[in-house]
């Protein structure tokens, strides 16, 4: 089963739906480059287009948006960590049941999908792809309630983990999170209408404003006569995706109701205080690191400078599915700046430590440009153990930190020094309580359950 | 509701199942060139291609018949009148129900498609097709027997019409025929393996030895060890599909136990008894009619001649979506002979008239050449009423025959004279009882009942 | 250096000329299947669109042809035997030279090439493509006339062999044909225009009228005012090819003044009276022996019958340049009537006999679907040595009549009488003297001198 | 003509030289992004490949880098103006002359194509393309020298302006620069063998050790067995392009003998000396302003700040030649940070200004986060004049500097206070005298004369 990590995109009651919904996944594109699709309903009429590859790619035809015509529209970019059958995981799905269409767009992963999976086969349903996506639309065929809104609720209660998900019918987008609010979802106005999107940066670009996040267990009928708003779930602990908040959301995007960028910052700034030591100047791996590294620049009085630079007509590394580029040669996306780091004590911020790999060889070449001392800094703390709610991750062999110490790391990254952030820095550094993350991938303990799987499978 | 006229083949217990198959649906593009598809098991492992266009275009790489391993595959070509959402109309179909995957290729149309999929919707079942292909798989989902071979059975006995079935699972293939027969379906031999196919010219082109014709209402499983052959339905009356015999198998094919070659030169002489002309020269319409204007020849003692080339560059006019292409010019297709046709009394024979319109715009063109009289001759009835088995067809409205008689046919035509098969003649022509055989589109007499549906619908 | 064995096809003086030449070059699709391109002129504002394949795959996207504005055009179709940088060799090619655009579409085989190029090379002349067209453009750039009409004249009085040319000025399409006049070239006329075409079915599928020919050593140049014909070059005798009428024009055109169809069927006719031989049934190896052998039914008095279907989703045997295909399995083309065969002694009738292989492999397919004997004819004499005027024939060692006697290629095709027309019986057959045509490929004799080249490149 | 501001990349004495090449090209990727090829020579035999887009793309297939073998090859990446018939303009050019095939890749733009393309159409040579590096090939190939560098050098001779080209033939790779030395060209080594490369960054990607540039006015030849340099024209002051440093080269290349990062901090540091003001913080426009930003931080103790994000999916402003999406929203390519710029006396960086519309949005944008004042600093000179020497520039008009005084353009921009960095100042920078620069582009005076042009092409 794969994991969907995504990003969605909604407008409705707005002329032009598609074009906005492109330009809104647009912004969206670090949340997932495999691929994109766009649905809209022209007073009844749907129209879909999906295909492998960047938004840009997908909608290069401009003919491709003259035929999404409609003022209700919901789109999806999609990163999976599967390949071969991956076209027809693309989404949104959509589905007739009952006479009526109905699309959805994912952004999540579901803890029970295979019991769900199996009951439903059992039941006599079939199954065209591999996405748990899939699951849902099952749920809310199966449900006898009339209404959509009420058969998705009641689809959605019988779903445990975690999903940002926008449902489209023929006259509505109807947008649900849930219980714990592991993936952000967020509200907008603009031109009379509204959209939603993973991230308000989708917000910004289009022009429309934000008013508030879908929150946490809330299900939204979205018409273009306004809301309506079901809370079907029994309340729940919230249980927001720090990483989110670490790596993977946009800094210029507010989500769990905090801008990325503050929330950042103030990383860098504890984790130079929690891990200082002299050194010439700090730098940051570009992009994700910036803002970090800034921060620590600031608490520590290092001075910020730039000494590595991106090549940005490759993917993001952690985004990147095909392993090989990803181990050809870690200067394909970076080259250092020499007169920057030669004869310098460096400090080297970077968001994460996942497998240790980039890492290693990144330190290898600063020190080839003439770097002194390479202390290395992760402003989070050691990633021990996979994520079940949405995040890809290698699996736990592969998570340096799972095996080794941080001295055994520092020695096999070929540091001076490391220092991660702790968990209670990281936490304490937040206007939210501590208890309102997942930090499950930094302490290995689980928010949501999820069911077992079999050696193999916990290992695809 | 689309119209699946379509060809199918399987292969078992053979090594390159795949390649079998690419060049056994390569021999059966005549029945479908919008898309085509293989699917195959190497022991379980499934891998499956589809795309748009002829076989030869879809398996243009040939990474991909290498990626197709196995000793068991099933393929289809299609034909459909739809043409938007297409892609995901492509067979074969796979689906997983049960951690069993199971595939499917259908030839043919089912008669109470909208009734099943209502009742399937109702109980919570998913479309994500047009297809009513799909709702086959549905029922076979939803069947509590164990055995694939039982739960097909069961789902094909609430079904009704026309189909030539391919299924699909990961140690055979299971092929399932109509009790009425109404599309072939053909068993073949071939180094200690089995093929299946639409008709025996794919055996020819692989070199397969033909054993029998998959019998009306026969599901048989087919595994490298054997065959296992059930008839779960009640017995029926036969209704073989004339028109297979007149136009749409290939003459080197051998279908319904007779040589399609034959069958259509009985068809020509029985036309030259039955309309009789003076005439100089006897011409067919390139390629199918072909055998009948032999026949026609042999029997009336009237020269046969070449007076038409046909451009092959282009597909069979029948068989073409694309109205505009037809109806730009069939000049596009067809050119004259002016050496053979000047000054010339000419009879015309051709399989049947559907609009009219190609012909008319024929017989413009053999006059334009210096012929002196055209008489044209049909090698089958008047078509007076669309096929509801699979056989695509504009709708009764647009059929020259439903509402003009052979005289003001004659008029339109702008021939001298007309004549058509009769009914009687066609069928006396044959070793089989006239009973076996579905004339509906000839008499408006359909043998299994069509499921009404609303106007708008009939006329599609 | 490639032999270009093409179509051209022109159109003046005609609103929609690309749309026209569109469809003339569809039509003389047989005459090169690799690559296509047409070019216009409106008003002197040039547009060129060219690619790999079939003419309607070229033109796929009907915003080319809207792009292609203009009422002048010439476009070209061609076949080669070169694969890996043939993308640059795509016509018609487009140059400047002082200011002037200059296009040209190229059908023939200059047979002093290498010393051109060589000169032309000397004297700093570059080369893009492989092909000898561009030749013809050097040295109409290079000659002091100011008009394009002489500078043409000029040029093309150095080069030898066999040229059917269109060229493009601005304002005019300027149509040559070399002294012996070795390849076809038609003028006709259309809604107060020109149009020319290597044969009349491009005419007849745009529904223009033929005129005349292009004669041998005549330039042409047209304009919507008319005619400007010049005879630059010495009076020489005809040697028109043969080949065009045995097999590589289409029965449908008129070339050399003359219905291709009436003379294949008199080829046909004369070799049922050289190579008799008691047979129930006669048969055609579809399509291009088809007229030949129903003159061979005629004289002999044997029945015509249909004992072969060619599949018509691949291209003409003869004409593809991919060995792999062509030599994989001569079923994917053609498939036996077995009802026709069965019990038979079987006249086989083929235009040519070129390497022998197809034959030998119909000859075993006939057997195997019953023949009791096969008798095997071809409607023109054995072919000893290459054309190097235009027609891609393999090396002479790859002939088989190069090297094996009637009885030793009887054996190895595996017939048992083996009949070719004699040159005598082909050239006695017609209206014209037996002195204009070239039949270098039958007796090895050439009208033109060939320039000698190395071993490797006689062999190429 | 267009302007080839491009990126070439040449490998000698290299296994896998095109590897090495295309690394090299997509390290040079931020110099082109409109096409890209690459040509080697295995021993005599040549393989080139090239299509459009981005170097990634064009060598997507793996099996194409296959085909490109041997120890000797060249790349190019490029950028241009035109649209319509850029395929055929796609670099490296391949031509044939004597027998000997010359491959080129030129980055820059010739002062005397005009006249010199008019000469040679004169002689008789023809162009297929509408690229001034086609008149290169023609003087070469018109030299009566023998061996290819002395014919390199005496065309050379004839061409003005500026470039840097490298030649391939079988056995070398032959680089030139012009003698002012307008575009930056360095030489490495790497395993025994030769690099050459527009910048040093490619250097550091493939792991090359950088040597020393290609000297302006030096023609060298490179083998496997060691180089042979020539000085061909007489000695001329030079004329290095100091906008390569302002804004072109990547910040982590070395040219011109010289860190671009060294020199771009001190541009930052000389406008804050220049231009100071009271402000909160000072941000630059991501990703081409970072190093002059961080310079105006250190010189002017005002605090570094993110408040950009810059969406990489898209290309780099000044370098994407579709002027639609460029027009369409500076918000596709940036969105502004609101926690760092709400409430702030804001200090934006960029680069240069060139139009000034993409300046415009971005103040607006920022005062829209709630700057609340916007201090807008330009770290070069006003952009008064075009460049003829080839950095793509909007024409004379289109220059927002050309018409409109600071003041002006700062009302225009919506700015409260704007600044540009003086000549002088910009200049006085460096270790380099002033007088080796070309400043064309901010005064006007260009150090080599350009051929006269009417209005409608000086304009284009």
């Amino acid at each position: 089963m794969m994991r969907d990590k995504c990003g969605v995109f909604g407008a409705v009651g707005l002329s032009d739906a598609a074009r906005l919904t492109y330009f809104g996944l647009y912004s969206l594109q670090h949340r997932g480059q495999e691929s994109a699709g766009i649905i809209t309903s022209d007073e009844g009429k749907i129209e879909l287009h999906r295909g492998m590859g960047l938004v840009s790619r997908v909608f290069k035809d401009p003919a491709i948006l003259e035929r999404l015509s409609g003022s209700i529209a919901i789109g999806h970019t999609r990163y999976s960590t599967t390949g071969a059958s991956s076209i027809t995981n693309i989404q949104p799905f959509l589905i007739t049941n009952r006479q009526r269409k109905l699309a959805i767009a994912h952004n999540g992963n579901l803890t029970n999908s295979r019991t769900l999976r199996t009951e439903l086969e059992d039941k006599g349903s079939i199954f065209q792809t591999t996405s748990d996506t899939e699951i849902v639309l099952h749920l809310v065929a199966r449900s006898k309630e009339e209404k959509p809104l009420s058969a998705i609720c009641e689809a959605l209660k019988t779903v445990t983990g975690a999903y940002s998900i926008l449902f489209m019918t023929e006259d509505s987008v109807i947008a649900a999170r849930d219980p714990q609010g592991f993936r952000p979802l967020c509200l907008g106005k603009f031109n009379g209408g509204y959209v939603v999107a993973s991230e308000t940066c989708a917000f910004d670009l289009v022009g429309a404003e934000y008013i508030r996040d879908i929150e946490p267990g809330e299900v939204v009928k979205i018409t273009k006569d306004g809301l309506e708003s079901v809370f079907p779930h029994q309340k729940q602990k919230h249980a927001y995706c720090i990483f989110e908040y670490i790596y993977f959301a946009r800094p210029d995007s507010k989500i769990f109701e905090e801008n990325v960028d503050k929330i950042r910052r103030r990383l860098g700034r504890q984790l130079a205080i929690e891990h200082p030591v002299e050194a010439d100047i700090v730098i940051g791996i570009p992009d994700s690191a910036n803002t970090a590294t800034l921060g620590y620049s600031e608490e520590s009085g290092i001075k910020f400078e730039i000494g590595l630079i991106r090549n940005h007509y490759v993917g993001r590394t952690f985004i990147d599915p095909d392993q090989k580029i990803r181990d050809l040669d870690v200067r394909v996306k970076f080259n250092t700046v020499k007169g920057v780091l030669e004869g310098k004590r460096v400090i080297v911020v970077d968001d994460s430590i996942v497998r240790g790999t980039t890492s290693k060889k990144l330190i290898k070449l600063i020190r080839e440009a003439g770097a002194t001392e390479v202390h290395f800094r992760a402003s989070s703390p050691p990633i021990i153990s996979p994520c079940f709610y949405g995040i890809d991750m290698p699996t736990k062999k592969e998570l340096i930190a799972s095996s080794k110490s941080v001295e055994e790391t520092c020695k096999y990254l070929g540091a001076d020094t490391l220092g991660y952030l702790s968990v209670d820095g990281m936490l304490g550094m937040d206007s939210l309580p501590a208890e309102s993350y997942c930090v499950g991938c930094f302490t290995g303990k689980y928010p949501v359950p999820v069911e077992p799987r079999n050696g193999k499978l916990f290992l695809e």
